[in-house]
């Protein structure tokens, strides 16, 4: 039995986590389940996996209150106890935001497997999480469907063979719709994502082309290839997850079904792969046709700010996901445009001094500036 | 220097072998030619690459002859012996046909490394020749790019997690060409392959689909995958070289440009990729797009034909081979049409009486009297 610690237990990918432990019975124990604040969803996987330790970022005192009352079962721990207790063989890291951060860190130093669905961690801090997981020997498995293709293609392959990374991206759920309209889009606009299901600010970042940004950097510290060695390429079908170029012109891929259910599977199975009977098997005589083109890189300056900021590089990517945070939020809310989201980021990046290699402490503290300054920025346009 | 012995080296695998040794300059000692009848060929490349043994099917003693003249460097050696010379590290069987047999077995009982380029082989005797490789610790490395692509999507993998090879068909020659006029089309049609520069004997056999079902059998042996669990699938523009699916859902692809220098090299350097500067990067947004279907069983019954060889087993898939090689001969002097190739297969393969689990002499008998029924058929119909 592997033990898993599951932080983000009740987001999209934490419930698919838990939907791929009851599929394959009996080879995974639910140690650790934790929230960010869906204590409601909570308490109802508590009841069903009777973890040990249960987190939830609020309703802290309802939360200890249904444990005295018995109705959950073990004791509360923070995200942190529960990434590095020796009783968790693997974390799952499927939290949204900053909030991955430190539990992410707690796992590479207390040498856990950690599946990193976190964007975050890797993004604000991937030099720190990689140079703690090298030094603990902590292993860091892919999650994401793109970063999890990668992963696959270079089972037996050598770090020196790899010459490019190539990411794919549907382009999102406005890939379609005109720049003049762009201004006007609504929350439930950008949330209409074409392949895949998701969490809504990933689904808004996809929207943005931000995400592949993101998951750019996250694939230069996943697998120490340069950004510069990247590449992003429009395949409307999300049915080829990535591929990897090698130095001999060869280039592997790995595709299947847009469903998440599959990357989790194989992150928690390692080394193993377990036949997966609930998701469809990709017919690639039925889909009859992949698109692959560029994307649009002026419609979506996000995707450029993106690849600026991890060239940049020190707290510059923190600050871009931190502008990124905030803008999304406002922009589900109501209050700012789809196109505004581009705008605080730029801003937000252009007013940034940044720091060089920067500590956990500076790290979170450009994070914080980001926020203040990109709260600022919806304020004034408000 | 990896120490190679090229059998079939005036032929388009051979040649091509011949240029990534060019390219790959330093790596190779090139210590054996061996060449079906093209000696002229034969007598540049070894004065070329200076080989310690040479070989010609025809024209001995004109060889002997050069090689007493001091033209030619070296010795005459048959293929049995290069196969299996202590001084040769890796063999490549780039011959065409039946020959390609007994130098295989030789190289596989002397433990060498072999990228084997021909098809026969297999075909005819895989289960020795897997049996003899595994006994004597040979190494068998895939050049066909279908079988290369399957074995680069291998690495790295378990044999337990395959679920399924999906081996891709670019439909050769004919594919869009109308049923009644298949059976007028000339030699000259046949041969003008859409995506692969070939030789004339697998061109034909792709533009039957004869050649796609010795893949499927090929790739059993070399995969140790019923046939049961190998699905062809047409895909236009072969940029996808072939596809192995895993049980987990999961499905891997190996693509490049067409050019056989690629899996040449990789059969070569293995376990190491090399830089090939020489062949053009693939480069997906600018193909834009990639087209699967379902190949057209009836149009093209030889794919059938030789699925069901294969599973007949025993002497069956060498009666298919043999039978195909006499057919095709025939077919390209202009003794017998197009849609002849089928019928003088299915004719010779509906006589055959098989004999489950042959010996090699048992094999090679089969292949004798396919050969003698197949050419009966033809002078019948002339």
């Amino acid at each position: 039995m592997i033990r898993l610690a599951i932080l983000g237990s009740t987001g999209s990918i934490g419930r698919q986590t838990l939907d791929v432990v009851r599929a394959l019975k009996g080879r995974f124990n639910v140690v650790a389940l934790a929230a960010g604040n869906n204590v409601t969803a909570l308490e109802e996987q508590a009841r069903e996996f009777k973890p040990r330790m249960v987190y939830c970022g609020r309703e802290e005192e309802y939360l200890q209150g249904r444990i005295a009352d018995g109705a959950i079962s073990g004791r509360w721990a923070d995200m942190e106890e529960m990434a590095s207790h020796p009783d968790v063989d693997l974390v799952v890291v499927a939290t949204v935001g900053a909030a991955g951060l430190a539990p992410s860190l707690a796992a590479a130093r207390a040498g856990k497997a950690i599946a990193i669905a976190n964007k975050e961690a890797l993004v604000m801090a991937g030099h720190i999480l990689t140079a703690e997981a090298r030094r603990h020997g902590a292993e860091l498995r892919a999650v994401d469907s793109e970063h999890s293709a990668i992963w696959q293609c270079l089972w037996g392959e050598s770090p020196e063979s790899v010459e490019r990374l190539v990411i794919t991206a549907s382009g999102g759920a406005l890939r379609d719709v005109p720049d003049e309209e762009l201004e006007r889009v609504t929350a439930e606009e950008a949330l209409r994502h074409p392949n895949w299901q998701m969490g809504k600010k990933i689904t808004v970042d996809s929207a943005t082309l931000l995400n592949k940004g993101l998951e750019c950097i996250e694939a230069h510290w996943l697998f120490d290839v340069p950004l510069e060695r990247i590449e992003v390429l429009l395949h409307r079908e999300s049915i080829i997850h990535s591929l990897v170029e090698f130095r001999d012109g060869s280039v592997k891929a790995q595709l299947g079904v847009p469903d998440m259910r599959l990357p989790i599977q194989c992150a928690l199975t390692y080394p193993e792969r377990v036949p997966e009977a609930n998701v469809p098997r990709l017919d690639l005589k039925m889909i009859g046709t992949l698109n692959f083109g560029i994307p649009d890189h002026a419609r979506f300056p996000c995707l450029d700010l993106a690849m600026q900021a991890g060239k940049r590089g020190g707290t510059a990517p923190a600050v871009l996901a931190a502008a990124d945070e905030v803008a999304v939020h406002h922009f589900l809310a109501g209050f700012i445009g789809f196109k505004d989201i581009a705008r605080v980021i730029e801003d937000t990046l252009n007013a940034h001094d940044e720091t060089g290699n920067p500590s956990l402490e500076q790290v979170l503290e450009a994070d914080r500036w980001a926020r203040a300054h990109a709260e600022d920025w919806v304020k004034a346009k408000a």
